[in-house]
């Protein structure tokens, strides 16, 4: 299905998102970020949004939530490590987190 | 807004969720429940069921999703233990998770 991330896809689609907030997950081939809302219906609303877009995909995060607070790791079990489907969604988690 | 649970209300209240998976987290006075589901729509489907709860009650779990399971853990911070608005909670959830 997916292939692990190249070392070109890694600086073209991978260090534009460690540049926006996302972080490398020690020990793994895995993306982490945190995301911060103003209340749990914001951030709840949030996780909904990706949730049917993570379904729509195939691709679903590991993922917890505190109130307002979002924590995202992405990953692609299938190759044991980062695939295009974890940039692909870290992109539009970033861009629903915006509204 | 509430108070830490009594004794007596931890026999009446508490024992009857920990004989239905429920346990106490080590180290805190807090519960915690895995659930598993047949696929993520199902898990997340009782994520917003509980969400919707949760804010109408204005009491929110500390949860984490990955896939089909769901991992949630209860306690009241302004008591720094568990209270009845967890226990309450915690039967919601258990009968949302039924459906």
């Amino acid at each position: 299905m997916s292939e692990k991330l190249s070392d070109t896809a890694r600086k073209t689609t991978l260090e534009p998102l460690l540049e926006n907030g996302w972080a490398m997950v020690e020990g793994r081939d895995a993306i982490h970020k945190t995301y911060e809302f103003e209340n749990f219906v914001e951030a709840f609303g949030f996780m909904t949004r990706c949730a049917i877009w993570a379904e729509k995909w195939d691709h679903h995060p590991e993922w917890s939530n505190v109130y307002k607070t979002v924590e995202v790791t992405l990953t692609s079990h299938d190759v044991d490590g980062l695939s295009s489907r974890d940039t692909k969604l870290a992109r539009k988690m970033d861009k629903l987190a915006d509204g």
